[in-house]
């Protein structure tokens, strides 16, 4: 029987967000209703290594949590396939050398609290749904234009895996059965089109010349200077993106579809075409500017979606 | 409290399947495990006005049952864009006079019983998890090659209905964007490749020969007795089916897809070619004889399950 006047004692949760990109480590306290609390900690990854590796993320971690208190849970978003029921990675692209790493267990016994870890776009495309441009909504798609593209799939509000963890592969979604050959060995994916090594090949195929520092960040200030080369890739880029995404909405009708990464940086350059594109392929092409926005929380998606599975996997409801 | 040797009455349902075509009604009792009990009753439909339609519909479901008992409910697919919060049919290419027709209100009304109203292509998507092709997995897409393309979706075991109903346009994904001329007036669609329409465009475009009464079973007839052009019609619909399905398997990771429809006739046709695009533009390609699959209930796809749907709703587990 509860005792009139006497509260009962609230469990106060809080859970740090990380993404484990091939490059960096960033973490923060993420509250439970999504918002960060405290600066973002920032780490470079020099060595690949999975021991190196490790004890970076138990040391930023606790230097973090450092004068606070401990966390209740660490969320972790990760580039590559994972395997859900095992929490381990399975393969990384970012991280070549690792092969079945039960991550989740590694790091629980050297933290001592409760690990999650899930894919990074699908973290992104749940915190995009949780507190990003499609809050509150149940049905979001998330496409996340890096290196290579990465998707993730929110359905009634869950994470969608497929059968064996591979679903949402979005950047393998073919936009020309013959065009540029992906990093998969296939040729035409959404990823030959719209990741940031699709826009330098593209600039240099363009251009006649090789160039070995370019970056996708250039070739979106070059456009945006008026390069009418450069300007060109990006109108490419947003008619295949707007395909892609044609069918999405076709095989889904999401409330939402989310675009992050950073290529979706040059959003002003590649947005005309793509909504050009998406209003001539879907079948109903209504309140498409609604549908489709770009990503709200941008490079913290991953890691304040991953706090917020972490919260959930605790029990808190989180929408 | 229960009496000890007394048996709890059991209530047996019995429902009535009914596939509502642009030429003809399909119906049949089915029990509640899937199977159909007794024969299919087959009415032709010569007249497409809603009235005449709906004194078909109400004969046609009072003949089954004569003799008979009354069924517990009547589960029915329809072509087209339906409402399923109202169990309106909003639109349907069979039927292009009806729009926004309370199809289960009008028909509950004449029947004094439950019915349950879904799309076709779902309907039978449904069918084929229950006890079809992928009978008992919980999650199945499925492409019906006929006049059109139609395409359903089942996760977690429930029809996938998108936002506002508009999932599943599984025709509609592209496949080339320079490709043939969609019925929806947009290039590539699967549609444009792999309905009936398309195969009988295709060998006519090859032989340059106008012939106003060839079907697609001609073509398939022609191919079967080793015509060339007609075998290259069905192979080069595989290699877009192909394209179609290796792009859902890296979307949904599902367990498996089921390939219906009259055209599926012409399976052993296009069936390699098939399963080579699939094998060259899945992200995992394995298992993928076990994952692609044709369909199995065949032209009782839908009928069957819009009774199993219809069994749900009455409260009977399906499965």
């Amino acid at each position: 029987m509860r005792k009139v006047g006497v509260r009962p004692k609230r469990i106060i949760q809080r859970v740090i967000g990380l993404d484990l990109g091939g490059s960096q480590i960033r973490l923060a306290f993420i509250a439970p209703k999504g918002q960060r609390s405290g600066e973002i900690l920032t780490v470079p990854v020099t060595n690949r290594d999975l021991k190196v590796v490790l004890t970076l993320l138990v040391d930023s971690i606790r230097r973090l949590q450092s004068g606070g208190s401990r966390p209740s849970a660490v969320g972790i978003g990760i580039p590559g396939f994972i395997r859900m029921d095992e929490a381990r990675i399975y393969r990384s692209p970012n991280f070549p050398g690792w092969k079945n790493v039960p991550i989740r267990d590694l790091l629980e016994t050297r933290l001592n609290c409760p690990v999650f870890v899930e894919n990074d776009a699908n973290a992104a495309a749940f915190g995009e749904s949780w507190v990003g441009c499609g809050k509150g909504l149940s049905s979001l798609l998330y496409l996340g234009l890096g290196t290579g593209v990465g998707g993730g799939i929110i359905l009634d509000g869950r994470v969608w895996h497929g059968r064996e963890g591979l679903a949402a592969e979005l950047g393998h979604i073919t936009i020309d059965p013959d065009g540029p050959v992906c990093g998969c060995g296939n040729r035409g994916c959404l990823e030959s089109y719209s990741s940031a090594t699709a826009v330098v090949r593209s600039y240099i195929e363009k251009t006649g010349r090789a160039r070995p520092d370019l970056t996708a960040q250039d070739v979106n200030l070059l456009a945006r200077r008026g390069n009418q080369k450069a300007c060109a890739v990006f109108v490419e880029l947003g008619r295949a993106l707007g395909i892609a995404i044609a069918d999405l909405l076709n095989i889904f009708d999401p409330e939402r579809i989310a675009i992050g990464g950073g290529v979706a940086e040059a959003w002003p350059l590649f947005h005309k075409p793509m909504m050009d594109e998406i209003g001539r392929r879907a079948v109903r092409p209504v309140r498409l500017n609604e549908k489709v926005r770009r990503s709200l929380l941008k490079n913290e998606a991953g890691m304040i979606g991953a706090a917020g599975l972490a919260y959930r996997h605790l029990g808190v409801k989180v929408f």
